[in-house]
């Protein structure tokens, strides 16, 4: 694999003319390649230019809408509502975060379900964003049925990520994100296109057998981590971002979709607590000293310590020159 | 095993009975035997009467107030505090549900801390209360030390018992309530004391090495279930239970404790959501749909759906002599 060193400006220039050459507009271009560049940023590759194509065909389907205009109300003072107006989620965080970060600090909770809206990125940037405001945050989304329920062989489970954080007083935020199937989609097309193997457990094939060979499972079905009890977080990841807040859970979800290789439409569960309102406590030197002693462990790491040690780096990144003729093909 | 049939309200009596003499009064005697019949009557054996040497010796040790009167105020009208008084959690959850669910229910989420509080059942009585009363509700609490963080060999986390309940408008709820280690503790004794060998993954012996001997792995240490990925919900509710409500962590936990075999001091974090508020839709239709779909897959059982099976046989249940003759020594 060669590659190409670029500026993460550049990375954030490349997906925003991307974007905008498919039909976005500025604010949901710029929104768009934000989360683009600090994935790319972050060392969250699977996140990041690797999939402006699928940004781009949702947008040229028409399944997309690169003009979206997504409104926020509130449903009470601590429910709220973002109607994404079936555009890319990130606009929808932009005009919803602060809110529901305002409403967790005054009553100590609050929620925002989010609706009519294509997730198609990490989920850290949401649970960050809040635990940079003192709070702690949940979040999950539901996708396309890839899963099996533990002990079937048929997909009915989105890979369906949660993402949680953690606010710390002098260090960024304990940040963990991840995908409830064995492993993320994303990082089994990136084994599939680098012909790499993936561990047992991962999935199965078309005939319902286990393989190592990440293709296979493309084409066969993947398996929830950590069997049963995996399987239970990803049924109820379905509950949380379909039915709760108004949307579709991941079969209907794709009834609906048009095959067209981005993210189906879907809804967006984001919970955010404040700690100083709950506890009625100094919670931060509890957690500070569980956080040291996870730490101290030997064969520990904190989740997300790499990614904020590559943000530290401000530097080019190196980007798969064949990931790049492929933007510039679609451009 | 031998064992003797005792119907459902000689259970109640029996537990009654012996938390009375052990010192408790009998709003909380009532409470916890309540709770432990509910366990046996539902087929949970390790949280039915196998807990009552450990309720009576943590009563005796004067560690857990058996006259606790717990105290429920509002932090704000959406995040509720109960202070356990140092006694079993089930009279805190008695003075303190229905004002979650009436919060929830006006406000669409609404969060319960219970601090002081001694917990030593399962969490489905909780949830799957406000599910039948039209909430989704999540609940979590820590325990002592005894399950090392994936990578490391030594224990940090407790078991960290997570469970869920989605509310169903024809059919009990559908509920889940799993310990976030490989294996639950109670179900760890259980084998230990029938002579059952456990599956391999579920812990490691003092030695740090991997074992399938359940009383290797209670003088060593559990696994977290899943990995690193199940480790890192393991740790989310070490934060949720303790320092989110105003309690400390396992460890922290542990060196307060005075090692009477019966549960340490601790907090437990509740939460309710209305998907009637929150979806602002007809939410049932699809999550019907949804479990429906699940319960047709071949291979896959809903969770909970053994244990409401069982509920309905209100007839005697069957009890293992060695603990009817434990608990006859211990009044």
């Amino acid at each position: 694999m060669t590659t190409t060193s670029v500026s993460l400006e550049d990375i954030f220039s490349l997906a925003r003319q991307t974007l905008l050459t498919a039909g976005a507009n500025e604010e949901n271009a710029n929104a768009v390649a934000d989360t683009v560049m600090r994935a790319e940023r972050d060392g969250s590759h699977s996140h990041g230019l690797f999939r402006m194509p699928g940004y781009v065909s949702s947008l040229r389907s028409g399944k997309v809408n690169g003009c979206a205009d997504p409104q926020l109300h509130s449903r009470t003072p601590v429910a709220l509502h973002c109607d994404g107006d079936l555009g890319y989620a990130p606009l929808a965080h932009q005009r919803s975060l602060d809110a529901l970060a305002e409403a967790a600090h005054k009553s100590g909770i609050a929620v925002l379900s989010i609706t009519r809206t294509h997730h198609f990125a990490a989920l850290w940037p949401e649970t960050e964003a809040l635990a940079e405001k003192g709070l702690t945050a949940i979040t999950c989304v539901s996708y396309m049925p890839s899963v099996a329920p533990f002990g079937a062989h048929k997909p009915l489970y989105g890979t369906n990520p949660l993402s949680f954080a953690w606010p710390r007083p002098d260090a960024p935020p304990l940040v963990f994100d991840m995908a409830t199937a064995a492993m993320a989609m994303g990082d089994i097309q990136i084994a599939a296109r680098d012909g790499r193997a993936v561990p047992p457990g991962t999935g199965l094939d078309t005939a319902g057998k286990p393989t190592t060979d990440p293709a296979e499972i493309i084409k066969g079905v993947l398996l929830p981590f950590g069997g049963y009890k995996g399987s239970h977080i990803a049924m109820m990841i379905e509950l949380l971002a379909g039915p709760l807040v108004g949307e579709t859970v991941s079969f209907a979800s794709k009834t609906r979709d048009n095959g067209d290789g981005g993210p189906p439409q879907g809804g967006q569960f984001i919970l955010a607590m404040n700690p100083t309102i709950l506890s009625g406590d100094d919670w931060a030197e509890q957690s500070e000293a569980f956080i040291e002693r996870i730490g101290q462990l030997d064969g520990v790491r904190l989740p997300a310590e790499r990614r904020h040690k590559n943000r530290h780096d401000q530097g080019a990144r190196q980007i798969d020159d064949a990931l790049l003729e492929k933007i510039a093909k679609i451009i």
